[in-house]
C-alpha cells in the first residue's frame, strides 16, 4: 500500500524521526512515503566503527555513517535520487587504504571541511539528492558512549565499563546503563527547532543502547520532546535478538528509556502484531507504557519477503499508514 | 577583459582542448569565458602520482586527478559552481590514510564503480557542477608513460628508461622520447567525435612530455586532428623552466611534437609576447612551425599579478580573446 491509498490529514505536515542506522532508515522511508512538507531526521553522533570511525579519528568530524544513511533514506524517489543513493552508499573495494570507505561519508567530510560545518555539508548533500527532508546531528560534535555491562566476569555482580558504540553493540554481556562522553552535551539548535514545530515525533526502532537511548542523554532533547504537543511515538524493535539487548522484554525496553530519561513523556508505543509476546507480556508492557504517559498500540508494520516470510525490518508503507492512523485517532 | 568586450563569431561554437593538469585548466577557463555551446576537454590518463596514483593502484581506475581539474575549470561560474569546485579540489588533511586525497577524485571513483564507466561518472559530476562542457579521457583505460632519458649517467651517450609520469616530469636528465604502455592504445570514441565536430582545437600548454605529447601517441587522435577542418592551435608554454624540458627552446618543443607524431598538422603556434626569445629564435621557431603547416603568432596571453609582475600562467581572458582573434583572421 502507498500513501495514495489513504489520506494524510492536513494538520500533519511536520515529522521528526530520532534514531540511527537501519532502524532510522526504515522510519525515514515511511516519512518519505507520506510526502510531508517538513521531515527532519535527528541522528546519533556516537559511532566509532568502520568507515565512520576512521574518518572521525583522522579528521575529527562527527562520524558521518548514520547521517549518510538518513540522507539516503530521504533521497528523491526517482532515477537520479536512486543513483545518488547508490553512490553515497557505495563502499570502495580493493585491499588498500580506501577499502570499506563509503563514498557518502567521504563526500560529507569533504563538504564539512570546505563549508566549515556539518549542518551546511548535510544540507548540500540533501540538495544533491533532492531530499524530502533535512538530516540533523543530535549534537554539533562527535560523542562517545560508555556502558556499564554485567556478565563479563565470572562473578555476575561485577560490572565492567565498555567504551564505544561498536563494543557496546556487540557485547555478549548485559548492558545496564549507558552514558555519553562528554557528559551533558548541548543539542543542535536545528534539532530543537525541528522538535518544537513537529506534529509527530518518532523514536526508534534501532539498536537500543547505541542508536536510541543516546538521544535521551541529551537533556535539551528530552525536555523538547516532553514539552512538545506532537504525537510522540516509540517504535519498538521487531525482535529482541540484537546482541546488546538479547532477551530483553518489550517492557524492559521501555524501562530502559525511563531509567535514562526519567522525565520523558511519550504518547504511543507501537508494537508489531507478529511480535513474540503473550497477554501477560502485553499487560506488563502496558504498565510500563503508562508510566511514560503512553498507550500501547499493536499494528501490522512488519515487512514480509516475496515468499511471505517475516523479516526483521519495518515495512515503510505499512509503518507510514500506521503512523497516520495513530495520528488520526490521537 | 572579458568576452563582453569582443564578439565571438557565430561560426565558432565548438572547441576541443587537449592536455592535462594546470595548463589545460587555464585553456578550459579561456574556453569557459567564451561561453561556447560545445566545449570538450580531452584529458591525459597516464598520471601515477599522489591521490590519482593511489586510486589507480587500489581500484584500477583511470587516474582521476587531471579529469577532476578539467571538470573544475569548466564548473558553472556562479556561487554553487564555485562551491563544488572548492569541494572537488579539496584535499583531506590529517596524517591518516585519507590525507592528500582530493574529494573530487574519490567522487569520480565512486561514480565510476556504481555507473560502470568513467564517461558516465564524468558526465554525472559535470551535471553536478552545471559544467560548461564535457570532460573526456583520451583513452578509456589507464596508461603508463615510459621515457628515454639522457644525462642520468656519467657517460652522456648512455640512455636510461624511466617509467611513470611523476618520474618523467621530475627527472634532472634530458628526455629524448616517450612512449605509451600499452603501445598504440585505442582512443575514446567521444574524444574522436568531439574532434570531428570542432571549430577550434587547442593543444597545450602543459608539461610537454607528460601532458601534451602523450595525446600524440594515440594514433587515432593524431589522425583526427590532422584531418580536422578546425583551426588547430598549439599554445606554447610561457617558460622553459619545467624540469622535464629545462632549457628546451620553443623550436625544440615543436620538433618534439613532430618527432612523436610525424603526420601531425596544426595551423597556429601561439607564443606570448613577453617570452624570452630573440629574432633568431623566432626565425627558428617559424621554420619548425612551417614543417607542421603552422604560422607563429605572438600575442599578449600572460597573466600578470596585482603588482604587475609576470606570472607563469596564461590569463584565461587574454587567451580567449587571442584565440578568437586567431579564428577570425584564420
Amino acid at each position: 500500500m502507498s500513501s495514495d491509498h489513504f489520506a494524510v490529514p492536513e494538520s500533519l505536515s511536520s515529522i521528526v524521526c530520532l534514531g540511527g542506522g537501519h532502524g532510522l532508515f526504515q522510519t525515514l522511508r515511511a516519512a518519505r512515503s507520506l510526502n510531508l512538507a517538513d521531515i527532519s531526521a535527528i541522528v546519533t553522533v556516537a559511532d566509532d566503527g568502520g568507515s565512520s570511525g576512521r574518518i572521525r579519528r583522522e579528521l575529527g568530524h562527527i562520524p558521518p555513517g548514520d547521517l549518510r544513511m538518513a540522507l539516503c533514506a530521504l533521497a528523491r524517489d526517482d532515477e537520479e535520487g536512486a543513483m545518488w543513493e547508490s553512490v553515497l552508499q557505495h563502499r570502495f573495494g580493493g585491499t588498500g587504504a580506501l577499502a570499506g570507505h563509503a563514498v557518502g561519508n567521504l563526500l560529507i567530510s569533504g563538504l564539512t571541511d570546505v563549508l566549515g560545518s556539518e549542518m551546511l555539508a548535510l544540507d548540500a548533500v540533501a540538495k544533491l539528492t533532492r531530499s524530502y527532508g533535512r538530516v540533523i546531528p543530535v549534537c554539533p560534535q562527535p560523542l562517545d558512549i560508555e556502558a556499564e555491562v554485567a556478565g563479563l566476569a565470572d562473578d555476575p555482580r561485577i560490572m565492567r565499563m565498555l567504551r564505544g558504540q561498536v563494543a557496546i553493540a556487540s557485547t555478549p554481556g548485559e548492558v545496564r546503563r549507558v552514558r555519553l562522553i562528554p557528559d551533558g552535551p548541548v543539542a543542535s539548535k536545528d534539532a530543537l527547532d525541528a522538535i518544537e514545530r513537529a506534529d509527530m515525533i518518532t523514536l526508534g526502532p534501532g539498536s537500543w543502547f547505541s542508536s536510541v537511548i543516546p538521544h535521551l542523554l541529551v537533556g535539551d532533547i528530552v525536555e523538547a520532546i516532553s514539552a512538545s504537543k506532537a504525537l510522540r511515538v516509540v517504535v519498538l524493535n521487531l525482535s529482541n535478538t540484537q546482541l546488546e539487548t538479547t532477551g530483553f522484554s518489550m517492557e524492559r525496553h521501555i524501562h530502559m528509556l525511563m531509567q535514562h530519561a526519567p522525565n520523558l513523556k511519550v504518547d504511543r508505543i507501537l508494537v508489531d502484531k507478529a511480535s513474540p509476546i503473550d497477554l501477560t507480556d502485553l499487560t506488563h508492557l502496558e504498565r510500563a507504557a503508562a508510566a511514560v504517559g503512553a498507550m500501547v498500540v499493536v499494528d501490522d508494520v512488519r515487512q514480509y519477503n516475496e515468499n511471505g516470510l517475516a523479516t526483521e525490518r519495518h515495512c515503510p508503507e505499512k509503518l507510514a499508514e500506521s503512523l497516520v492512523r495513530l495520528y488520526q485517532t490521537g
